[in-house]
């Protein structure tokens, strides 16, 4: 007899999520890797798959289970699985890669050639168990509960990979703007403080946020309220910041973080919405770079684990039973959650 | 008696330059080295001074002698300067950089916060004599003529710099697109055949340029007529090409650019006129990055040179004596330069 | 009923190899795949084997068929297998890595915590057909003949190795030398004439195998005859090489390439046999560095095919038939070999 | 009237040092600085040098002033410096370097072709006043005492340096081993944690000097009592760490480094005595590099005094009248100094 497990599905577009009864899967093949899953991130992400801005990006068949930030324990590993074993408490890397393709060959996973992603294209884990390959599996240190820990596999993970391009360059004498300080720019900055050496500015509209953004490392903040450039100009001796990383990409910021960007130094996209929009002499005459910042690795991800395991970064939660995943998803569209909201099945 | 010798200067915006009688310069401070100009190149931005465009922008006390790209042999040199002597032939950096602040001191001269800029800025190298900062000169191979390596100092430099960034991260399976075989294209595809293992496919509108490009390096060339894209798509299996050097800038060559540029790849910015505009989400869902690219630093000019010696990169000099410099102004005005042209005092 | 195929297996230490009827291998899991022997390189190593050498070190059960440079056809692929078909040309990366712990998914899958090794631990390719990983195959280009190319998959590959992380620091103005210019050096020279712009000088004591150097890409030659050093020194106005890459490791070699090599430069220890022996006064007062290198990474090898297939990197190859693997082996340990000895089923 | 200075001078080797007379230096040189000292570090050299044994390597010719770690202020400036001014608090680097070879046009000065190094070979800072080069001059933040950090000059440099390059690999998830936790090691441990993410493990013989460690920022401690190598083992997991900085390089620490360095790790050498003795096998099988480590470069010192000015790097001092320069040697040489000796005039 199969047994059984609930499961929240996408039926349609334009319409609520269900729960359904589905088996619990198995291994299929030698590396598969089933999870229990202990806590599953809801993210704006998911409120847009409903609404169908991702049914013809991700071609994925209905019904199908969302969710995509997992975390959870070992339930069941296939026969060529070595590096977990039942019962291990672990974190799911967004994506299943490959293994084969030049960028999985070189640890730059995230550009597969023929990756998954559990919770846009296939089952995710607004479940009890989530089946993946073994190449999405972080062991967690003991002190990591997977559900406090969950939201950071995907919009942490991404914070933390344009955090740690940034600090490859960043000296003690360097300054690093962080444009943004809320979901993605929160743990961006716990990175940039853990990497490097640099003083860390904080741009923001909003003054709580600066306000939290100096109480978790940032050095300087500024409100933007308008003179954000002229300000951070002001505390760079007028030269502007070796780095800046942008985690909001619209309304703005765009041109106001390459004007804050010192001559020779990075600009890193993170956030999105507007175009860059730069003339080339601009580019040329202060050989300034742009630099465009995606999801990161699996070793990013080990990297921030370590981090999350000895305090260094941390993420506020709010939690729901996985049969409240309605009240989850409503409570994110009204703004209604501080920090993120984790189902726990 | 003071030495007298012949100089072409600027007298005022919008009219022609004139030859005046002016003392041959002598070294004032310990650093100070004077040059006979063996060579100095004739360049558009000549006209563009002529015409005004930098008048506000170099800020320069008419009149003053012109002439940025300048080699030539040591007549003279400070009590300090020990790297050459008397005799040496040399090629000038274009920049006389400070030596003191944090780019100088970290081999990143070109962005030195107070630098001269010889030809201008202040007198330059259309005359007998300049007198320039020992941090400008580099001692040439006793096999290169000044003549024939003046054009390199400014134009080839910027060409070099671009093409050595872009081979650091080039491996014999990655793809450089180089769009533009031109002045500073056909440097530059010589400079990435002899620092980088990569393939490299040059693009460009005209088919001589092309087949020229053939015969100094590229592997594969593409004349541009509408369809560059898809050929070089083609080209790499769909993917792109790691790395797209464009040393045009402008009709759309960007945005051209950037979409020949495959995921995680570079785009660099060499030549301008157009504004580089694309959707943040572009940048961070393929992870590209734009590489702005100014002019070379003196150790780029170093290692070019040390290219030039061994004949791996050259250049077409046409040249004229200095006394025909309306000549050769006109020349290039008219595009009846083939290469670049060189006044010879 | 089973096919079976012919193999030459180590059925003792001391004793003859031996040629045997086994069965022809199936994938057995998603990620085999079947290889149909194209060349196998007869290796100095395979006489150790059979003197005992490895005995202990690779714990392997006898009898097991020897051979470790092995290239071929794909004959039939597991079920995961997407990167190469049924009929494709490969290499076989020698280690059959696990994909899973932090080396593999770093790139730098030789150092695989729980790799297998064929023809040294396990099967390998002195037979009709092989058994591997799909992690170990690199598909060939189609002008590459797999006899022709077999022994680049581990002496070539070390080389190459050697040479690509020598050659990330050299520029134009630099000198690499080269001590050793027989199987290995061969390979070092022409992979770092392909990747470096920098002067490459060769020492050996045999003028005909310098000669050959100057042949395939050495700038200048140093028959070693006791001089060495000095002339080295003199080649380099007194201060030595930026990189000096060792494959020969005894003899004094390693002294000598330490005294070679300039202040703040590398030494790179490929070949082995005697102790590197060094006052760290003398590593630290001109602070250098001394660099231990493996056999190449899968990404490498992919690399080192991409030279090959254009011409960049060719070997000497003799072939002996399957069935003469008695004479290969004993012509090898005659020194009758010129190049590699290849063994074709 | 020439103004008169103090200075304490080499009258001759295996003699006291003697106070003198001296006029107060002036700028000669469009690029001298004067210097007003406000503290001079008494380091074990200036013992090795009173027992002569620098004579040789020097050259120097006395009578001359020693001190080589300086600190003070701005006494006056030459014409062409720019980046200070009279009044200036400023740290010494003690290289005064040329400005003009590869090495000082690369950032890379330590490695200067014609540096003076004043307080070996030219006259240093047990004085009033001390001329030297405005490249040797790092202007300091406000909130940094000179006294208080010019024994960072040297010593603290040299630590620092070999800090920053073994930081620049090490990521959250790796292991850095500080073998010695005395003068050097106390600044390089601190300098590890404000420059890396990494796990810090520091092996000292002193228990003391251990729980200092853990103090100012070490993870873990060993105290070296015999079975330091497999308690470093044990705590990584039996494979060893990335890193190892070894500030001590006597007394079998080179073997017991290298034995605690994990495949494919660095093993830096900063403190000397004993020879690296390694078969060149084990460098090749486990690949791994021993990186030499000299003083800093005036990059590496501007960046030290960044991390001093917050706090990050402190250094504990005992100060002395200049007048006392013989009670501060006899401390020092009969082991009576708590962290470092300065002479203040």
């Amino acid at each position: 007899m199969t047994e059984t497990m609930r499961a929240v599905q996408v039926v349609g577009y334009h319409q609520p999520l269900e729960m359904t009864e589905l088996p619990v899967p198995v291994p299929e093949n030698p590396w598969d890797v089933v999870v229990k899953i202990g806590g599953a991130g809801v993210c704006r992400t998911d409120l847009h798959i409903l609404e169908g801005q991702w049914q013809e990006k991700s071609g994925v068949t209905l019904p199908y289970t969302i969710g995509h930030e997992n975390a959870g324990w070992v339930a069941a590993v296939g026969s060529a699985v070595t590096h977990v074993a039942e019962g291990d408490p672990v974190i799911l890397h967004p994506l299943a890669t490959c293994g084969l393709c030049r960028a999985c060959r070189s640890g730059d996973d995230v550009h597969c050639e023929t990756s998954l992603f559990p919770g846009i294209d296939t089952h995710g884990g607004y479940a009890e168990y989530l089946r993946t390959s073994a190449r999405s599996v972080v062991k967690l240190d003991a002190s990591l509960e997977p559900a406090a820990v969950a939201a950071l596999a995907d919009a942490g993970l991404t914070a933390y990979h344009a955090a740690a391009k940034a600090a490859r360059r960043l000296t003690p004498r360097d300054t690093c703007v962080v444009i943004g300080a809320g979901g993605l720019g929160h743990i961006g900055i716990q990175a940039l403080k853990a990497l490097s050496p640099a003083r860390l500015v904080v741009v923001d509209r909003n003054a709580d946020a600066v306000k939290l953004a100096l109480s978790i490392g940032a050095d300087e903040a500024v409100v933007a309220e308008g003179k954000q450039v002229d300000e951070v100009l002001d505390l760079t001796g007028g030269a502007g910041a070796e780095v800046v990383v942008d985690f909001v990409g619209e309304n703005g910021s765009t041109s106001e973080g390459l004007a804050m960007t010192r001559q020779a130094g990075d600009y890193h996209v993170v956030g999105y919405g507007e175009n860059v929009d730069v003339p080339t002499i601009d580019l040329i005459s202060a050989e300034k770079n742009v630099i465009g910042n995606l999801v990161g690795t699996y070793n990013d991800l080990c990297d921030l684990m370590a981090l999350a395991a000895r305090g260094a970064v941390t993420l506020h939660t709010q939690t729901y039973a996985l049969d409240d995943f309605q009240t989850a998803l409503d409570d994110l569209d009204g703004g209604r959650v501080r920090g993120r909201a984790i189902l726990v099945p």
